[in-house]
């Protein structure tokens, strides 16, 4: 029997980790992470909850990356720290994870096999195929999964698209073949089940952004995702019809374009490419500069030349901005600064909302139907979505034909049995969210994050007073101050007053009374909440420190 | 010489406010909030800095509000508290405005004036006349001002929609008259400048709106803005064909529904109308509730139907929950939680994303040039917009032939004077946001939202400490407490060790050192930062509080 364990991914946009498992043996595809919603206060990222793999680690025998994002390779650091088992990727993938481990230490120690589509890959009872898809990163692939119950095929992040930019399109006569032989199951990308037809070809965005170039007489700066690299080759391609020089500006995409250069995935002809400090020495026209930041990202080189604190890039009139990416949902307000900040600056700014110059790297949903009917599986199941998408796509597999009992609606954590000619979901292993802030894992839960919630609206009021042990006089203080809470100028009189608060409180309590500190404390609490609500309508953390000498 | 003044609403969605003056009289339009943006941690909203009005506030004759949105009459009540001005606008505006100003106990003191379409205004040397425009609120207009140096018209926010709902066009003749009558200056909505072609008309919205609906098995449960009362028809229009009962549901649309109803602006038929309570006597079928919640707002009747704990509905297997309105930027995160759980209690979800049920309020780029056409103005100054919009919308004039030196592109705390043949901007009025939280007005400003951010972030180490102060001994202490931080499981050892980092440092610097305990302080400060940033890679606040005692 055939087990397939969602460890996250099935339920959310992010987090992909799927537990392959049969008999003795477990392989895993992908260690993705999350960005912290909003109402993590401090958390850096998630990371799926690893658990299940850590009380089966003898078991498993590998880790195989679809393709380089972050929702699909970035906890792989965190799942080697624990399980080091071999990882398997395609050329470039594996050239992003190796600058990642070794930005965590963990180069040295890893094992790292590349694999190249239709090459097939042994892992105990399976074996398991690379199939080339189309996606917004170079060399993304697919899995088809031979299992002793049946042939698993795994889309991987993909979608149709005819253009060869960087020659990898979608090998759909692989996974037509596939479909040829039979197929017990596919697990298909849900992200753009939402979006009706076709993603626009990259040949539009290609002649859009040439036409827009073209009209420019000033600097062109495009702002991408640093892996991307498809796109890049486009702006390259243009640059050099437009005679301009190419400049790549910021951390990430200095190391994918190095990486995609060393591989052949990328070609900026000899003498195209300047540094950045040389981009004063040209005429404004004869610049292109590709660069990170298209979400906003506040310490991001885009940011800075909004902000006019960029140490080589100060903004001209004639200068021409294109976010030739997606306003992914969260970072609309701070890519809409960026944007305002650019144009008080005098340069024009094309984006997503009023041009064609960014398209998904996601199938729409004639894509996906495209997929099923290649593939023609037994049993379907969605991946890689929040719950609505892998809702919508089962209704998509419907239409083309799959039966209602062959559509398999999985969540993180449940158990996904399959044998050849039916499937059971049980429910059973912990699968849940893990944060990660600085260094700790898992150090912050729900209370911490309500606690930040509090201190982060509300701000704080602490207060300090001694005690004489034995005769009960107040020897220091009340001494009271605030963090985050109001202007000091208007804070004197409040804490003044909450000074009275807290003296009227000990003097009621008379020496006498058992416990008189722990009484003392408890009143203070209530008496200034009742107070900082009433006067100004707020609720900060009260800490009274109160300590008999 | 003509001043107008824009307090807010140029620079921004929210906050409109403008000014117009003219020798000693001076009247406002609108008076709007912002809500506020992710970094204003614990501000309930945001309102216009009105200083100008404060130093003013003997020329200031009145407020006209053009119509009911919060962006437009949300900040009335912090104006007549300091300003108690009379108010002017139509009729439902000043409905929603008395409810407003009563839960501010403000109503018996202000003084509201009506005021219809095509009727006019004596404000000082101005003649102010009202002309229909249509929005996503009942009742909206626009303004022609007579001032003594020419005609200024203002458009408020409008679309061009040519389907009537509930009577109110926008009133293309009167418009069209003022163009023939010869216009000075033309003020004009921006907020929908980057979309090409014409809105959608409300026709096709309700076309699509019945087709779901009639496909419905079961109840149907449409969230809207409670201000949208022409979709509330078109939803009672289809629910009376449809022969279904009306429910509706959430504070706000109770509030809006009962003031449009009041003045004919609703029409529900005799016996339609159920209670919440009466809901479930009656089959799913024969059902439509109408309510808020379409934002993802948390507290919302829709947020509770979709958690399981609302209590009287509780989500069936067949029933249909139609989002009507836009997500707007910044809640997408907040709606999808709820869309999804929707989906996990068994019910369809329409939205936006995949269904044409819903338009905006907002000219697009054709109804926009169409205004321009109409009004013909001299001079052309956008309002309603972030800067790029803006900057687009006078883009936009001169393609409609506006010579350059006619487009006014001006900003918040400008002052634009304005003659029969030209015009200037000068500088110099405090212009700003002013943040509310709580009942404190202005008392939250960048330091304290700093503060905010790192207690959110980081969270908050507290050292408490006493010295005899004769003989420098500790007598209490160091006692280490920490909140949003890390659990308290782990908090342990690492306090620990905290504790003996804080003791090192006192038994270091010996008793006759001056300042001694000022001394110990700032080191602890040191010391602690890099203790937890090594440690666990976090920057807490840390408080030390030392005392001699």
């Amino acid at each position: 029997m055939l087990k397939l364990i969602p460890l996250g991914g099935l339920g959310e946009i992010g987090l992909n980790m799927m537990v392959v498992e049969y008999g003795d043996t477990i392989f895993i595809i992908d260690a993705g992470i999350m960005f912290p919603e909003a109402y993590m206060l401090g958390v850096d990222y998630v990371i799926p909850d690893m658990d299940y793999l850590r009380q089966n680690r003898t078991r498993v025998s590998g880790v195989i990356l679809t393709h380089a994002h972050e929702d699909h390779i970035g906890a792989l650091p965190f799942l080697l720290r624990e399980i080091n088992v071999p990882v398997f990727g395609t050329p470039f993938t594996l050239g992003i994870v190796r600058h990642k481990l070794e930005e965590h230490d963990l180069l040295a120690t890893a094992s790292l096999h590349e694999v190249l589509p239709r090459e097939r890959l042994k892992i105990g009872p399976f074996e398991v195929e690379f199939i080339r898809v189309n996606h917004s990163v170079v060399d993304g692939v697919g899995l088809a999964i031979r299992t002793p119950v049946g042939l698993v095929v795994h889309t991987g992040d993909f979608k149709m698209s005819q253009t060869v930019v960087e020659g990898m399109l979608t090998d759909v006569n692989r996974f037509a073949q596939c479909g040829e032989e039979g197929v017990l199951a596919l697990l298909s990308d849900s992200t753009n089940v939402e979006k009706d037809g076709h993603t626009i070809s990259a040949q539009e965005i290609g002649a859009e952004l040439a036409r827009i170039m073209e009209a420019a007489t000033g600097r062109i700066i495009v702002a991408l995702f640093a892996s991307n690299i498809a796109r890049i080759q486009q702006v390259v391609n243009i640059a050099q019809t437009r005679h301009r020089k190419v400049v790549f500006n910021g951390r990430s995409i200095e190391v994918s374009v190095a990486i995609a250069r060393k591989l052949g995935y990328l070609n900026v002809p000899e003498g195209m490419e300047i540094d950045i400090d040389e981009v004063n020495t040209f005429p404004d026209d004869e610049v292109i500069m590709i660069t990170t930041g298209s979400q906003g990202e506040p310490m991001s080189a885009l940011a800075r030349m909004a902000a006019g604190t960029h140490k080589q890039i100060k903004i001209h009139q004639e200068d021409k901005v294109i976010l030739s990416s997606k306003f992914i949902p969260g970072n609309e307000k701070a890519i809409a600064n960026i944007i305002n900040n650019l144009y008080r600056r005098g340069a024009d700014v094309v984006y997503e909302k009023i041009s064609n110059i960014h398209v998904s790297g996601h199938a729409f949903r004639e894509e996906l139907k495209m997929m099923l009917n290649l593939v023609k599986p037994r049993f379907f199941m969605p991946v890689h979505g929040e719950y609505r998408h892998l809702v919508l796509h089962t209704r998509l597999a419907r239409q083309v034909g799959i039966p209602d009992d062959h559509l398999i609606l999985a969540q993180n954590g449940q158990i996904i049995e399959l044998e050849e000619n039916r499937f059971r979901i049980r429910d059973g292993i912990s699968a849940g969210r893990v944060l990660i802030d600085g260094k700790g894992i898992g150090d912050v839960g729900r209370s911490v994050l309500k606690e930040r919630r509090v201190l982060s609206e509300e701000g704080l009021v602490v207060v300090n007073m001694a005690f004489d042990e034995e005769t009960g006089i107040v020897v220091y203080g009340p001494d009271i101050v605030s963090r985050g809470f109001v202007f000091e100028t208007e804070t004197g009189y409040l804490l003044q007053d909450a000074q009275c608060v807290v003296l009227e409180i000990v003097e009621d309590v008379t020496p006498d009374v058992p416990n008189r500190v722990d009484r003392i404390r408890s009143r203070i609490q209530t008496a200034l909440r009742q107070y900082f609500f009433f006067t100004i309508g707020r609720r900060p953390v009260i800490l009274p420190f109160l300590v008999e000498i």
